[in-house]
């Protein structure tokens, strides 16, 4: 049976599987500074208009919100999250080991607003509290919402009347950018933010996230080595951004998983089941009665227990990806309509 | 011209790479929790008769490194290290980044011996000083030199005797295990260690580092995920170990680095430039005169400058690896008698 | 006109200053290893019927609270408590600056129990998280309040059974013990935490905090040094806590603190404000409308501003110390009446 | 017998325990933010003919060291120190509990120059290894020595090229600004420095630092208050600075304790007995036969073993203070001449 755990529960796209393939034996330089992280540096920069961006590759999501975030704090600021945000919940701690406070500020879908913010901004005042000095955010968020140009316009607007800093944790935006709720490119991004990130790990690649960063940091290499998170072999992570991003796979494989998702929510919802949280991206949250998701985890399917909405419903969560076949889906939601 | 720059210069081994392709569409869960790490791990308990010993799989050397030491270390505690060692001059910090001194003892070779390592330990008595607790070695070193079963038996008993963990960098094991320098099994050193690695980045795989640990720490992955060091598809190093491991491939792939080695020293030696460090491994240190050494650059071969010896003369890193063909050797070896 | 702005307003009760004065020229080991320090520990291990428990002296009280939660901690712990903790709120960061989480639960009046507690701990249970390790609590807590012996005895349970730390903040713990709604001594404080201290800043002293740890921790001096907790005059702790605790001073002085706070409170009662969180110590908290709070200020009070709590009103802070004559609260209370 | 072991044996001066009696029930704000404060602190900016410079008020030498070179350091950036440095050795990794590495210069006699410093500057160049950025230095260093003006220009010299910072660490500046080897002022440390503190503990305060800040750091409060430094009674710390500073006392102090320090010098070397590495101020190393050492413990003389120089002979370390009365000095020069 199909898995709609998360995803990454596959390997890469085969076209990023063959282009490494075909520069395997190409002797190159270690840690990034070889002709192909170049190229995917100065093709990352032209999408996103920023031909003074600086860009960076790295393995994965925590190691890239730690390093970058350490690299924007000074050791007595904070990172304002919201209390859903990964590096509050899902990251053990990472933040905080690298000596910052994540402040948190309760948000009814995962986004932050200038509203939600500013009470907290205001209430850290004296040198008896941690200086709030970084915005995080996520696009998808964690419950798959995704933020609008007008939103994020507010937020980068509200972050520099207010001398703040905003990072955006890109680890789905693949999802975010091809979904129909989405009225951004890249170059809003990089215009928006000052650092967020193009993740590959669930969006076709073996691995890795390239960071688009328009603050100044001219030392940020140092961070990344001081985290253990420049890749001997950097070259892997060019290549595949390479291959993901200079003819558009990397958008066509998260409409891909989109649409199959649509096709999950708009079948799931026909049967009658509702979505309390809408969600235009490839992460849907249906909302089961206890037994139908006990029968459709004894066929065999996996997905995550989001969490128990009364004694007798369970919200469940179901991701689709690039590698998602379309009769996966189909069967998915002729068993459940068995149920 | 060819690259001797170092062991990581190319991608992975074929058969590495095969095994990637093969398995790329099969799902499976996330985070190293899947069948091929636990066959990769089982596969290495075995080979380390080490049948209650902690497997786990990390990206790489430094990463491993400072999540092993901070594992071990309380906060006041510190490693030691030759001052060679590649915690204190090649890791920007890791180590003290999570908050632990690295205390060093000159080293001529590399290596660390009871009687090197004793007046340090001997001099940190009281909480004005940190306190000593773990003792780190690499295997083969910074300098190519091997340790032999008798030298680390001494250090682990040293170690019992005072109360001190012993931990080994395997970055460059392949090379020293099938060194002939070397008189010891994958089951010694995890007898004699309290943990070490058994690295793949520099002989044969994409990436990767496979940790073993006897110390008792049950909380390890609590560990790697605070510090971005739980890889999403951590499959991809638990399929890259079964293929290096399951029929000796990695050691056949560090014979031939080493064979070559042997062969460019002796070479260079013939030609009567001299090797003040003798290096039994894939590293080999030859002291050329300054102008062969641009020679050889402008003919457009790559390696690392070690130090200036004196005015005239430059001692040079040459590396080898797994990938590195005969005649790529042949060629050097000729090009140089012609300088 | 006097400042009820909090308990640390003037130096040190004249006998602890006294006793300084006496001690002046003897000459002593420095780091706390004087006879002063001896004496003091002897007593206070004596007056918490613990013999075994290990007694530190410390300046001040983040510093204490940085020093036991990061002694009490490994790397990926973290630390519970009420959002209004001094910890989560007012120290900067101090706890995440070595590294550590701060996990928070709301609470109405500012102290923990098991039912608040259980769903935070319950909900981190995968390497993904971090562990929850230490409770914190404040007695008295930042908003007045104070624990009874069954609330106390019920966190105790409750993190026996689920492997968890219990630290009492007493930097106001001569306020609670003196308190008419306590039913608990020091010992029993020693016997239901694993550490706690026992503020001297606030309640006569000049500056020191009284650490009785039962947790075991061989290596506290070492925690402490590392953090620039090891006072080099540590005998001025010594002497001073000896002066307080040998004759009952401490108690008299958190009495005479708390019966003045009474006093206030019941006088402002009686002209009609209110006390929406009532107090039973030496911080009370009235509501007054914003025309009183500022006449107020200007005949020269000074209290803390709590909080807005309408348009109209406002929330402030009154705290008496042991050094409050009686006199300036009748003084004050005139004033009151006549706003 | 009398204690030569340290210059913070005894209490305060009695001028400065007369200044903290006279204040002592006078109210006002804590933290350092009192009139007491303000007035040491401008009395400070004076003496220093730095108007512009910050001044802030701490415990003691390690709390002021880590929050000092906490602030003025990148995560990924080193401090620079003399092997034998007191951050290097006896503060129990507490500039690594922050994250920062010490990377030590072997000095002959305790101080830096440029030459020390430079091939270490020019040995970290690359981002696999920390950045250096701040050398740290000690007037008078662990050895007793002392900087002259034309040695802390050069090093201000080599910094400014270098684009490195200089601290120095005070804590027994009152015996070098009053050592005969002295050339410099207050003023000349104040222009010479990023910052400096002139120590109080170790000459005639009950405890205390004051902070000389030239570099700009705009948030050093926050720094301070993260480390548990912010004093809650800062005042204080005010009140003993400005009973040492207003009348020249701190350095009628110092010339005591050098004074002393030099009869007992005197002294010892006319027995014959020799001072391998000459110290003019108030610590002097005097190398005696063991069994010498030995009766002069037997008589109760306290004193630190410094280390053994062969197997018959030892340096011990003695100091005078402001309180070391000179018949002390002279009962033991008679007591050592009958040894």
């Amino acid at each position: 049976m199909y898995s709609f755990r998360n995803d990454y529960s596959e390997g890469a796209h085969p076209r990023v599987l063959q282009a490494l393939a075909d520069t395997n034996l190409v002797q190159t330089r270690g840690y990034g500074l070889d002709p192909y992280c170049t190229e995917a540096a100065a093709l990352i920069r032209s999408l996103c208009a920023a031909p003074e961006a600086q860009v960076h590759f790295l393995v994965g999501g925590t190691q890239t919100n730690l390093v970058v975030l350490d690299s924007l704090l000074c050791s007595y600021e904070a990172v304002i999250a919201a209390h859903t945000g990964h590096i509050n919940v899902h990251e053990t701690g990472a933040i905080e080991a690298t000596g910052h406070k994540v402040c948190t500020v309760l948000s009814p879908d995962g986004k932050l607003t200038p509203e939600l913010v500013d009470p907290l901004v205001k209430g850290h005042s004296t040198e008896h509290m941690v200086l709030p000095r970084v915005v995080y955010i996520s696009d998808t968020t964690e419950t798959g919402t995704v933020y609008t140009k007008a939103e994020l316009t507010a937020l980068r607007e509200y972050c520099d009347a207010n001398g703040l800093l905003l990072f955006l944790d890109g680890a789905r935006l693949g999802a975010a950018l091809t979904s129909p709720e989405n009225d951004m490119t890249l170059a809003d991004l990089s215009r928006l933010t000052d650092a967020f990130y193009i993740g590959g790990t669930k969006n076709g690649a073996l691995f890795g996230e390239a960071l688009v960063m328009t603050a100044p940091c001219p030392h940020f290499r140092w961070h990344m080595k001081q985290r253990g998170a420049v890749f001997a072999k950097g070259r892997l992570l060019g290549i595949q951004f390479k291959a993901l991003l200079e003819d558009g796979l990397y958008f066509d494989l998260a409409r891909h998983a989109n649409a199959l998702a649509f096709r999950l929510r708009d079948g799931i919802a026909a049967l009658g089941y509702p979505f309390p949280v809408p969600s235009p991206s490839n992460q849907q949250f249906p909302v089961l009665p206890n037994p139908v998701v006990s029968r459709l985890q004894e066929m065999g399917y996996e997905f995550e227990i989001d969490h128990a909405v009364d004694p007798g419903h369970t919200c469940i969560r179901l991701v689709t990806s690039w590698a998602t076949p379309e009769q996966a889906v189909e069967e998915f939601l002729r068993d459940l309509a068995g149920c």
